[in-house]
């Protein structure tokens, strides 16, 4: 039985914008047996009424692209996920599918990939590294993808920090959020993000939350995403007078992630409350970062 | 008697345009005597014919701003400029002047300002802190200018980095640099300089030259000033050839930089030479990362 836990992630970070990405101590479970015959998946948990259980599935399609660039094929296969990351939301839950099932086919496969083949692959999959490069490596990484290679640098931010994620009851496709977003921007929103996007990863880099609490702003994506989610700027002041240090949209949204030493569960409620006033009920959770990434809890 | 000495400064090291500065080992003096009456600059070096020796000096002016804030007149002045930074060619003359006339000034004062008070006014004169921040205080600045302040964090540069720089015969006013580029660029070149620069403040801090090799990549302005230094493209080429680990413009122009950790005069050869196809003449100088910032070397 091979089983394998693989971490939550939160992308983008205010003005890392399609760059950073950190994984958090949310998980989902994968477990997979080989059988002698037959196919099955089960899902338990978020999404289960209506994650796919045939070959469309996102896990069972990653496993596959790896079996077959291995020349490799299960007799049988039995895949059972436990989600605990809420789909849609920003938080990961589909670069969690893709990276479970790219190392559990690696863990099968007679000549495993690398690290590194194992990210372009992923990667691939997925479109972008923002999400499956923490959700493998763990901590805050830093990413370019060019062509032919990701090129990144993995940074532990400190383990005193809490991360308070506002969870919408609703979803939110990535892909009408991309479509939010302009072609061009001004240059000078531009210097804006480059500034503080390297400002930010020094602030998380040395444990800096008097930096941190000025880095967090972004003028590239967020203001065009604002009529996507209601209630944004009113959740991100709530947060900041409950004591957050600094306020995000968690990838592309509706999640909303404030950062915080103190009062985490008083900036938790006071989101919450302020999502009503937009007719919005949304959970929350504080959750920490993940240093580990993706990691094989069971193999034998 | 009250001598000073300011560093030269190399800003946005590729993608971080507008937002990066480095320190560097080439030196401008500034010596400041008060006396009973009158008033004399002396200018030795660098601009000794056309820097102005009267109340146009920038120094001059830089160091009235402060006296006129503190309430305070000298009886008599007599300043003598000992200029080795070429002025007009993206290596931060301007900024060595106006820190070098700030410090000095401050000294001069009853009640001296605080660095951060005298980063806010240097900042205020030259209009950006990309140059002045790493002139008054040495190492690589990342930094942004708000409206009532600057954020910034420095990053000491590993010692066994050289900085080859290339500096043409030839002016380049920031001005007409700056008006050489677009008021809108695309969303996806503004996500490509927010990575990289990232990725090379990281690659700087840590001495990563393998990281350091593939990060300085801009294109947010040095594709657009192109026109504006004949032969660059060659001369990064030379360079890289000849064993620099990565080229970038200095500043806007029209000196060019390498990063080296070895082959550190071929690579000026190179860089010369590339120049000279293209009917420009220029000096090189092997230079380092300067740590310091301006520091006073007399005063009594």
């Amino acid at each position: 039985m091979l089983k394998i836990r693989i971490p939550a992630s939160t992308a983008n970070l205010g003005p890392g914008f399609d760059t950073l990405g950190m994984a958090l101590n949310l998980y989902n479970y994968l477990e997979v047996n080989t059988k002698t015959n037959g196919f099955k998946i089960e899902v338990f948990g978020e999404g289960k009424d209506y994650i796919p259980k045939d070959e469309n599935n996102i896990v069972y399609k990653m496993m596959n692209t790896i079996f077959n660039r291995a020349r490799f094929k299960p007799n049988g296969l039995s895949i059972k996920l436990e989600n605990n990351i809420p789909i849609a939301r920003g938080l990961g839950s589909s670069a969690a599918a893709i990276v479970g099932g790219a190392l559990a086919a690696n863990l099968l496969i007679p000549n495993p990939l690398s690290l590194e083949e194992l990210l372009l692959i992923v990667t691939e999959f997925e479109g972008h590294p923002d999400n499956v490069a923490p959700a493998l490596i763990g901590g805050l990484i830093s990413s370019i993808y060019t062509t032919e290679k990701i090129i990144y640098k993995k940074i532990n931010p400190p383990q005193d920090l809490n991360l308070v994620v506002a969870i919408p009851d609703y979803t939110l496709s990535t892909k009408v959020a991309r479509n939010a977003l302009p072609q061009n921007i001004p240059l000078q929103d531009a210097v804006f993000n480059i500034g503080y996007s390297t400002l930010l990863v020094l602030a998380l880099q040395e444990g800096d939350y008097n930096l941190l609490g000025q880095v967090m702003k972004d003028k590239i994506h967020q203001p065009y995403r604002l009529p996507l989610v209601p209630g944004m700027n009113e959740v991100f002041k709530a947060a900041l007078q409950a004591g957050a240090i600094s306020v995000a949209l968690s990838g592309s949204g509706p999640t909303l992630i404030a950062f915080s030493q103190n009062n985490s569960e008083i900036i938790g409620q006071a989101m919450q409350n302020a999502f009503l006033q937009y007719d919005i009920s949304c959970q929350y959770k504080i959750l920490k970062p993940d240093l580990n990434g993706a990691i094989v809890i069971n193999n034998q």
